[in-house]
C-alpha cells in the first residue's frame, strides 16, 4: 500500500534555486478564489444540493478524460458505467470503482492520475494510492464522506473557494436554475450561465428542425426562417446575459467564418428544414452562422469563446451504443490565421467584441493564436484545452504563446470539466505549472522576481475577471 | 586526438538530484535484453554469418543516417560507396573511411555521431575520436577486429543481448533464411520476419505487374486479379506467421484507408495491369489496400505497424543514379485522425486488430497519436522513427504522448536499422532517454520513484513483448 | 522605480554547472563582430549619418513587433506615430513614449522587452526601467543623447562592432547609397544589398504595371514582356552583385515553384498587364517566378533566401488606413517538402546554387527543413524569423534542427530588424541563447566542452560567412 500524499513541491522545477523562486510565487496564489468562466458542471446540481449518489457515477462514469483510458486497455464502456443502447446500466457503482483501481497504473504520467491523486487526497482525505487490493474498502470511505453534509455541492463550492462558475447551457435553456440560485438568499456563490448555440448551427444534422421548434417555443420567435433564428438567439442572448451570463461558447470543427446574403442563408435555410441540404451548404450556413454570432457580439458583448478542431463521435459504433461524450472525439489540425479574417476584419478592432482562442492543435499556439492575440485587441489566447490541459501542455503553452502575446493577452486558466470535485485540482495545477514557467524565467534573469510575481496573482484574478467581463 | 570516453551519465539530466534518478532508473535497465520488433537487418547475414568485408561497407555505405549529412556537406555519393548507375562502386572502403573521418564535425550534435561513438568504444573497443589524422589506424584497427570470429554476425548478435530480432520482408520472400535459421540448433537466437506488402498498394508503378508475377509464383495464387491478390496476400501472412512472424509494416504516403466495392478495385487492378491507371484511381488503390490489410490483421492478429508521411526519393536525379534509399525520403505533413476513421470504424474494437502508429511528423503525437491510443484498444503511440530517434525526439515524443496515453499504450523502441552494430547504441540511448524522462517526472514528484522503475522496467520487456505479442 | 540593470547571466540555464559551462561558451563569442546577412536598416541612413530625430521614430514607430503588442492592448496605431490615411502624424515623440512606459509591463516576458532593456541599458545608458512615473524624464535623457555625435548612425554601427550589414533593396533601387558608402573613404564599413523581387513576381497587384515600369527604366530592358522582365532581373542582380550584393530575399506566402513553358508565362505576362488575369494563374505565374529566380541562383551564385508562409496585411481596414508593415502579418502554415521539389530536383546539388530556408511555421524545423539541410548540399536551415526570433523559439529550433542538420548547415543568427539600435541586443540574445543550448550539450555529455567552444565560434563567424559567401 504506497501513501496517498501528494508532495508540496510537485510540477515546481527540479533545480533548488529555481524551485524556491516557484514555491514564492506559488504561495501568492495558491489559495486564490477559483473563476472558472469555463466549464460543464450543471447549476440544477447546485439547486438540489442533494448528496452525490456514489463515488463512481461522481468521479468516473460521467468523466470521459477517466473512462476513455480505461477503454483504451481494454475496459468496455458499460463495465464503466455508460448506458449500453439508452438500457439503465448493469455494472455497479463498487465495480465500477474496482476497474478503476484496477487499472490504477494505467495512468501513471498521465494529468486524471494526477487530478486524481490530489482531489482524492485533499478532497476526501483518502490516505492510500488506490490497487486493486484496497478497491472496496476506499469505496466504503468515499460512500460514507459522500453521505455526509459536508459533501454536498454547495458545501464543496464553498470549500473549493469557488468565486464565479459558468455553466455550458443550451439557447432553449430557460435558465430556472440560475435563476433559482440567484434568488436564493442561502446560496451566495455566483453561477452564470454561458450560451452554447453550436446545434443550432448544423442544418445537416436531422435533429436539426426539433431543435429550431424548442427554440421557437422558448424565444417566441418563428425560428422556420433564418431571420427569425437569428432573432430568437439574439434574444436569448439577452436572457443569458440579464442572467448574468457574460460569455458564449462555439465548438465548430472548423474556423470559418465567411458570411453570406441573408436570401442564400434563408435559402439555405429552407434547405436544412426539408432536408434537402448539401454538405457543401450545410457547411457554408455552419461558417456564416459563426460570423453571425460574432457580429451578436459585436453588439451586445457577450465574450465569445471558440473551440475548434474537435472532430465528435469519431468511432461511430461507439456513438450509436453509448451516445456522444464518451471519449472519441478527437483532435484534427486546425487553423485561425484564414478562417478567421472575415471576423477580424469586420470586428477585430471593434472594441465591445471579444474572442478568446482555444486549440486542441498546439501547432496553432506559436503559429497563429499568439500572432493573432498580438495584433487585435478583440483576441485572447485561449488556456491550454482537453487534451493539452497537462503540466507538460501548459508549459508548452507558455513558452509558445507569451513571446507574441505576453501574458495580458492570455485567457487564465479554464478547467472545462464535467467532473465538479476535479476543479480544485485542476486550478493548483495550472498555478503551479504556471509558477514553475514563471520561476524558469526568473532563474535565467528574463523577468525580476517582483515582476513574476505580479503576473503570478494577475494570472488568477484581474486577468480571468477582465477577459470574461466579469468585473 | 581527443580519447573517445562515452560518458556514464550521458543523456541524464543535468540537475545533480534528477541526475541521480535518472542513474538509478537506468540501472534497471541497462542490461536488459534487447528486442528489436521492427528493423532492416537481413536474416541471410545470420545464416551465411560470414566475417563483415571491411569497416565502410560495414558501417557506411548502406546506412542512409550517415551518408545524406556527409552529401549535404558537399561529398558525392560514389566517394561513399554508392554504386553510379549500377556500376561497381570505385571508392575504396579506406577511402569512404577517410571521407567519414574528415567530416566528423559535420556530425556534432546529431545522434548518428552519438551512435557512433557508443558503436566504436563498445563495440569496436576504439579509443579515439576519428579525424583526418588518425583515419588510417582507426580503419586498420577495425579491419582487424572485424576479421576475428568475435566479429562476426552471430557472436555479435549474442554479445549485443538481442532476445527478438525482426527483419523486414516482401511477401514474395520464400523466408528460406528464416526457416535455416530456426532449424538451426547451433544458432538459438530468435529472428522474425516481418511482412511488408508496400509494393503491391501501388499499381500505377512500373514494377507493379513484375511484382505481381512474382508473388504469383511464390503464392501459387493468381495476381492478375484483385481477388487472387487478396488470396496471395492472405496465403503469404499464414506463412509469415508460422514462420514466426508477429507483424506487418506498411509504408504509405499517406494513411488514407477507404474501402473500395470489390467489382472496383478489380477495375482498378485491371487499370494498372495494363497501364492505364489514373493518379486518382492508383491512389484509391493504395487506400484501399491499406484498409483490406486492417482487415487481414483483424483475421489473423498479425499486429499492423504503419509508417505513413515519407516523401520517397524526392531528388529524382539521385534516384536514377543511385536508386533507392539513399537518403533523399523526405517528411511530409501527416494526419491520422480522418484518414484512418474508416479502419478504426470497422476494427477499431476488434480485440485481434492491433495497429501501431509511427510518423515523422512530430506535430502528430499530441494532436492525433496519442488521443487515438488513448481510446481505441486497437492503437498504440510507435516509438519516435527515423528523423525523430533522437535524444530529444524521444523527449519530446514522452512529454507529448505521456498526457493521453500514459506509457503502457506506447510500442516500446524500435531502432528501425539496416545498422547492425548500432543496436546496442540505439537501444542505450532509449533507455537513457526515458530514464531521463521519468527522472523529470519524479523529480517534479508527478511519479515516485518505484512506479518510475516499474514502468522503466516494462518498457523494455512487458511492453515491447506486448505491443508485438511477442509473448 | 526599478533598476534597469541586464544581468551578466541572462539567458544562461539555471542549474550552477550548466550555467558554468554556457558562461564560458558565451565569454567566446560576447564580442565577436556582428554579421547581419539580412535586415531592413537603410543604406541611407548611413549616408546622411544624421543624428536621430527622436526616441520615438527611433524606437517605437517604425517598429511593428513594438506597435503591435501595444494595439492589441488598445492604442490606436495614430498614437504610435503610424500616418492615418497619409496625413502628418499627431502624436508627439513624447506622448508616443509615454505610451511605451505606460504599457511597459505588457511586454513582460516577451523578446521586445528583453531586447528594450538590453538596449536602453547598453546602448543608451539608462539606468531606470520605463513606467508612467518617469517617461519623460527617460525621454529627456533620450533626447540628449541622440543629440550627441555618440549617437549618429556611423559611430553606433563602429561601436555595435559591425562586420557586415546587408539591407534589402528593389531590383529597381539604384543602389546610390550603397555606392556612396563604398567609394566614402571616412566609411570603414561593408553594407551590402539584396536583391529583393517580390513585387515583381505578382502580376494581379494593382502595382505590378508601374513597378514593371521603373524596372524597364532602371534595367534598360522592356519589362513589357516576360522574356524582357527576366532579362532584367538577371541584370539587375549582376548590378547587385557587383556592389558587393552576395544574396537575394523572397518573400511569398508559399513555396511553391512549379515552372512554366515561356509560351505560357509571356500569356500570363500580358493578361497581369491588361488586367484579366485569373487568381489561378496569378499563383501559378509567381510559382514559375520563383523558380526562376531559383534557376538564375543557379547561374550567378547569389544566395538565395526564401521566407514563405506570412500572410501579408491580414486586417483590411488597417492596411486601407496605415498601410502596410503595420502588424498584422501573419503566420500560416507553411511546408517545403513538395512545393520546393522543381526547384530541388533542377538545382539542388548544384554547388553554385544555395537557398536559405525560413519559416514563422516551426512545426517544418524537425519535418522539413533540417531533413532537406541534411541531403541537399544547397539548403541551409534558415534561423528562427519574426515571431520564433526568440530565446524559447532559438532554443526549440536548435533541439528541433541539429538532429538531422547539424551546426554547420543552419545559417547563423539574422536579426532581420527595422530597429538598428536592437542590432547589439539581438545578436547578443542569439549568442546567449546558443550558449545555453550548448551547454546543455555538453552538461548531458552529449558534446565535449571543446567542440562546443569551436562550435559557438563558428556560429557567429565561419558560418555565416561560408553561408551566404561573404568570404
Amino acid at each position: 500500500m504506497t501513501r496517498l500524499t501528494p508532495h508540496p513541491d510537485r510540477l515546481f522545477p527540479a533545480d533548488p534555486a529555481e524551485r524556491d523562486i516557484a514555491r514564492r510565487l506559488y504561495a501568492e496564489v495558491a489559495s486564490a478564489p477559483i473563476y472558472s468562466p469555463h466549464g460543464h458542471v450543471e447549476a440544477s446540481m447546485l439547486v438540489a444540493n442533494e448528496s452525490f449518489a456514489d463515488p463512481a457515477s461522481l468521479l468516473i462514469t460521467p468523466d470521459h478524460y477517466v473512462t476513455r483510458l480505461l477503454h483504451a486497455v481494454g475496459v468496455p464502456l458499460d463495465e464503466l458505467g455508460l448506458r449500453r443502447d439508452g438500457a439503465e446500466p448493469t455494472a455497479s457503482g463498487r465495480s465500477i470503482w474496482r476497474q478503476l483501481c484496477a487499472h490504477w497504473d494505467v495512468f501513471l504520467g498521465t494529468p486524471v492520475r494526477y487530478w486524481f491523486e490530489s482531489e482524492l487526497s485533499e478532497v476526501f482525505g483518502l490516505t492510500e494510492h488506490p490497487s486493486a487490493a484496497n478497491a472496496d474498502e476506499l469505496y466504503d470511505e468515499l460512500v460514507e464522506k459522500l453521505a455526509s453534509d459536508a459533501f454536498r455541492p454547495r458545501a464543496l463550492f464553498d470549500r473549493f473557494g469557488i468565486a464565479v462558475l459558468a455553466t455550458t447551457d443550451d439557447p432553449a435553456d430557460d435558465l430556472a436554475a440560475h435563476r433559482t440560485l440567484a434568488d436564493d438568499p442561502t446560496f451566495t456563490g455566483r453561477v452564470l450561465p454561458t450560451f452554447r448555440a453550436d446545434r443550432y448551427m448544423l442544418p445537416a444534422e436531422s435533429t436539426w428542425p426539433a431543435r429550431l421548434d424548442a427554440l421557437s417555443a422558448t424565444s417566441g420567435f418563428d425560428c422556420g426562417t433564418y431571420a427569425g433564428l437569428l432573432d430568437a438567439l439574439r434574444s436569448r442572448r439577452a436572457v443569458f446575459a440579464a442572467a448574468g451570463g457574460t460569455s458564449t461558447d462555439t465548438g465548430v470543427i472548423d474556423a470559418g467564418s465567411e458570411p453570406l446574403e441573408p436570401a442564400d442563408a434563408e435559402r439555405l435555410h429552407r434547405a436544412g428544414l426539408d432536408g434537402s441540404i448539401t454538405e457543401a451548404d450545410a457547411v457554408a450556413y455552419r461558417r456564416n452562422m459563426l460570423y453571425q454570432l460574432a457580429a451578436m457580439a459585436s453588439e451586445d458583448g457577450l465574450v465569445m469563446q471558440l473551440h475548434p478542431g474537435v472532430l465528435r463521435n469519431h468511432h461511430r459504433p461507439t456513438l450509436d451504443t453509448f451516445g456522444p461524450d464518451t471519449g472519441h472525439d478527437l483532435p484534427d489540425a486546425t487553423s485561425f490565421t484564414r478562417p478567421l479574417a472575415p471576423i477580424l476584419r469586420d470586428f477585430g478592432t471593434n472594441p465591445t467584441f471579444r474572442m478568446v482562442l482555444f486549440t486542441v492543435d498546439e501547432t496553432t499556439f506559436s503559429r497563429e493564436i499568439a500572432p493573432l492575440a498580438g495584433f487585435y485587441p478583440s483576441v485572447y489566447a485561449g488556456a491550454p484545452w482537453w487534451f493539452l490541459d497537462t503540466p507538460a501542455g501548459i508549459a508548452r503553452y507558455r513558452a509558445a504563446i507569451t513571446d507574441s502575446a505576453g501574458f495580458v493577452k492570455t485567457s487564465g486558466f479554464i478547467d472545462d470539466t464535467r467532473a465538479f470535485c476535479s476543479i480544485p485540482a485542476r486550478h493548483d495545477m495550472s498555478r503551479r505549472s504556471d509558477a514553475a514557467f514563471l520561476a524558469s524565467l526568473v532563474a535565467t534573469h528574463q523577468l525580476s522576481e517582483d515582476d513574476a510575481a505580479g503576473v503570478a496573482r494577475r494570472l488568477v484574478a484581474d486577468i480571468p475577471v477582465d477577459t470574461f467581463r466579469l468585473g
